[in-house]
């Protein structure tokens, strides 16, 4: 095998052969801060996903240098986020506590698989179907069904998990009664600690002379910094023994690999979710991987991708860990401090699994309100109401859209809703295509030009119509023109000669080539020609396969509307 | 209510006061022809859908009335149809024998409901999304699995019946040695006697100096012949005492309007298959209605015709009949026997009426393999060969949606065959959008024309890009240019201004508009300045709302290409 095909298949060797040991200094660095994040957020994202908290861990550790070995971004921090969590959750709600752990392997496992098949047959297009608004009303929808469901962990609340959004919020005020103060008191502190810990830390430790990097590094360890002074509280004054809720035991080490969570008879009721969570679990990755990419005018390759984070998930799968896919923050974390390779990505998952080795007891007075305050101020940063206000006023259908998306996330379920939004936005899409813009033209007197008659001061002919239509023809379009074309026939009883101006189309699909053969048909039966103008070449080498000549006959293709009109104006 | 409101709601108004008595013969004659198709079609398609005969008498009576007055075809004839019958079967398979009847009339107001909030909310567009290969797979899948499911009763076959082609293929070919030989040959009599009457029948009256005309209207009559000489011979030799299944006794009489079929608690399960009934029962009935107007230059309103058929459709419920729609054959059949207004489908209903009333003990000796001789021939004229052909010869994406459609139908079921097809169809085209054709320009020296650089000797600058997009952009094809501009902004380390040329853009989505302003945010940050060029009116007055430049700064909007390059090649 020569370098270059071990390069396509394995993209690292690039970076891994050349690489500047000036840059050492800087992935390290990167490297540690971004393990510093991880470590409380992949802890945080199993519980979100009803996992044990050292899934996450698990999920951290090989996965990311599979990533890094077989990935084209240089920068792309692989690991749990907060969606594909929600997902899983969502995925096992009707899992035995039994199968639990088992069924989340299998669809990170799953997942895998479809992300590769997927590269196999080239389908990185499939994300195009997703649109903007969708999107943004899913992930915003997300957020607070998450949001809502660490609600309770917050407060200590045992209100039955469920999963609309509606009803999670009702059993929450239910149960708000009952919620434990202590416990709220150091979710509210966490959160409170954490959003201390941003924009109000870094002006402070400027001020204090710190560098405005030094300041931001600094401010990324809010997270671990609450973890620390939490697990601290409840150790000292015994609070686990007071009703806080603790992490408790963690098991030490790392799982050896193993692929018992295979069990046939579970892969096709959850293939669905498997498939929403390579779709979105890919859409995150490939979004931030481009932003990073071009700020280093670097390139990725969509299809690599797709092997990568399949060949991640699966290995995610077979070494204990949940679903994974590249994280928005913390990839943008991982980029701003510094990180030039996925070096850095490999210091952190060594840094991570020598956390699961060794460091687990430290989080047995870890309370499960701290990851509640970790998982909802994370997640609060996709809530994206900019978006819902730039849609409605850019584009009142596309606000509709993502307000369809985020109220079936919240009223059915995240999986409903996904689906209502990408109907929806096709939808849109078609629906606004249907109506393409089409005008009646006249000569403008004296000269050869054709404009509309409604605008402009035209000649015209008694048995003689000139339709403009000002886009390609296909399947959701044709009918309109049909109808348009049958009020024309039923308004000028004189009408002889139809001319279609064809100057604005470059395809005219089968459906609308059948569509016109059809009406050519049914306007010689009721004594009229159709006729077209100003076909463009490769469709008029189309239409000449469908033996135009035969279908249109006695009708004519004329080269301009002009030659049209000397023509038939007297005939 | 005036004259104008009572037209607007009752479209009859309009051709019964102007009725012209010199049509009436035309009418009558008409009626009848019509009628005696529409008898042996309205048992036989009801015994398709798994109902009595007389099911689809009923639905023949009142329906074809409300459609009259409601419609704006003049021609439509509106009964019992082959494919919706079939999804009648379809969507009952899993009812009791006991609520069956009840069901089938649920199904029948559903629809009817479903047609009318369509009309309400004006969603005759969604007849849009079906794109003409779609359908051609649809019903030649839905034609052969009706044949199977026909074939059985041809040959006294007790096969179990199922809603896989595959399966029914496969029993029919296992419990094939059981066939009963006299059924056999009544049917295939049944078979040969239609196809006589058809084209053989026509020539040999035209030879013995009948006129062409007055040869197709007997030849018309082939159906009713064929019941006619089979009751016969199956009464005298008493055939029913030897095996072959007859109809047997039927009631006689009309049954009175009832609600008795509502049972709310079936309405959530059979709601898909309603939606799909009423989906392709309007396109047939609209398609046919569209191209029998044409022919006499009269107007069609698609959704009066929501209406009229919603309403026909809770009247047959009302009256115990089975889904109704615009049949494509039998509207052919009354507009060519001479049809002038819907007159002819009032006398329709009367005989067929009178028949229900009357006549039914007539057809206690006519068998079942006559009525099943009746719907094979009648629906083998569904096959779309030359619809497959074509489409492959044209363009092969679109075949490839007719053969997904046509396979689902077969090996799934006809509901599934259908989404499938819809998924495809629509899957196809956005596929298509998503690869946008684009150029990097140059200028052809000396002019201010702009041309390919593979294709033309052009000037270019190193610091300077220009790409023209020959499309508009949405969400679908956003990615392919935002890979576009990845792929020259890493090919190009110099670069510095990269202008989008916009001279075909019709429009800008929302997500479109979005991914631009982060395209802009990444080149910027990587040291890249992004231009637009040729801004349409409306698409500038958009991107202006969107806050063109805030966010496109320091980039800028050019007039025109040349005005770009004059600015920016020493920049």
């Amino acid at each position: 095998m020569g370098a270059n095909t071990l390069k396509r298949f394995v993209p690292a060797v690039d970076w891994l052969m050349q690489y500047d040991c000036r840059a050492l200094p800087a992935d390290l660095l990167a490297g540690f801060i971004t393990a510093v994040l991880l470590v409380p957020q992949g802890m945080a994202y199993a519980t979100l996903a009803g996992l044990p908290p050292q899934v996450g861990l698990y999920a951290s550790v090989v996965p990311p240098v599979v990533y890094a070995l077989l990935g084209t971004s240089r920068t792309l921090s692989v690991g749990p986020v907060s969606v594909a969590a929600l997902l899983v959750a969502n995925a096992l709600a009707s899992s035995s506590a039994g199968a639990y752990l088992a069924d989340a392997l299998l669809l990170a496992a799953m997942s895998g698989v479809v992300l590769l098949v997927m590269a196999l047959l080239r389908l990185d297009v499939l994300v195009n179907f997703l649109s903007h608004p969708t999107l943004s009303g899913f992930t915003s929808g997300a957020a607070i069904l998450i949001i809502l469901s660490q609600l309770s962990n917050l407060l200590a609340i045992s209100a039955p998990s469920s999963e609309s959004g509606v009803e999670m919020t009702l059993s929450l005020v239910n149960h708000l009664p009952n919620f434990d103060p202590l416990t709220a008191a150091l979710g509210g502190a966490g959160v409170a600690l954490i959003l201390l810990a941003r924009a109000p830390l870094v002006t402070l430790l400027v001020r204090m002379g710190v560098s405005e990097n030094g300041a931001h590094i600094a401010s990324r360890a809010g997270p671990l910094a609450v973890i620390a002074v939490l697990t601290l509280c409840v150790g000292v004054f015994q609070l686990d023994q007071k009703g806080v809720a603790v992490v408790g035991t963690l098991p030490k080490g790392l799982p050896s690999p193993s692929l018992d969570f295979l069990r046939f008879d579970r892969v096709l009721e959850l293939l669905p979710s498997a498939l929403m969570i390579s779709l979105i679990g890919y859409v995150e990755s490939i979004s931030v991987a481009k932003v990073l990419a071009f700020r280093r005018r670097q390139k990725l390759n969509n299809n690599q991708e797709l092997i990568a984070l399949g060949a991640s998930n699966i290995a995610a799968a077979v070494t204990g860990g949940m679903p994974v896919a590249g994280g928005f923050s913390r990839s943008t974390v991982n980029f701003s401090a510094g990180a030039r390779t996925q070096l850095a990505a490999i210091v952190t998952a060594v840094l991570v699994g020598l956390v699961a080795l060794f460091f687990t007891p430290l989080f047995y007075h870890l309370p499960k309100a701290a990851l509640a305050a970790i998982i909802v101020v994370a997640v609060s940063s996709l809530l994206d109401w900019r978006g819902l206000v730039n849609a409605w006023r850019y584009d009142k259908a596309d606000a509709l859209t993502l307000l369809v998306t985020f109220a079936g996330v919240l009223l059915f379920d995240i999986e409903i809703g996904l689906l209502l939004g990408i109907a929806a936005g096709i939808g849109v899409f078609l629906w606004r295509s249907s109506r393409p813009h089409t005008a009646i033209v006249g000569r403008i007197p004296g000269t050869e030009h054709f404009r509309n008659v409604k605008r402009h001061h035209v000649e015209t002919w008694p048995g003689l119509v000139l339709l403009r239509v000002d886009r390609s023809l296909f399947f959701a379009n044709i009918n309109y023109v049909d109808d348009l074309v049958a009020e024309q026939v039923a308004e000028h009883p004189q009408l002889k000669h139809l001319v279609i101006i064809c100057s604005a189309m470059n395809s005219i699909d089968y459906s609308a080539v059948e569509a016109l053969d059809q009406l050519a048909d049914s306007l010689h039966r009721a004594g009229i020609s159709l006729h077209l103008a100003e076909v463009k070449g490769p469709v008029m080498d189309r239409l000449e396969r469908y033996g135009i000549e035969r279908w249109l006959a006695p009708g004519k293709v004329f080269l301009s509307t002009e030659e049209a009109v000397q023509y038939l104006k007297d005939n």
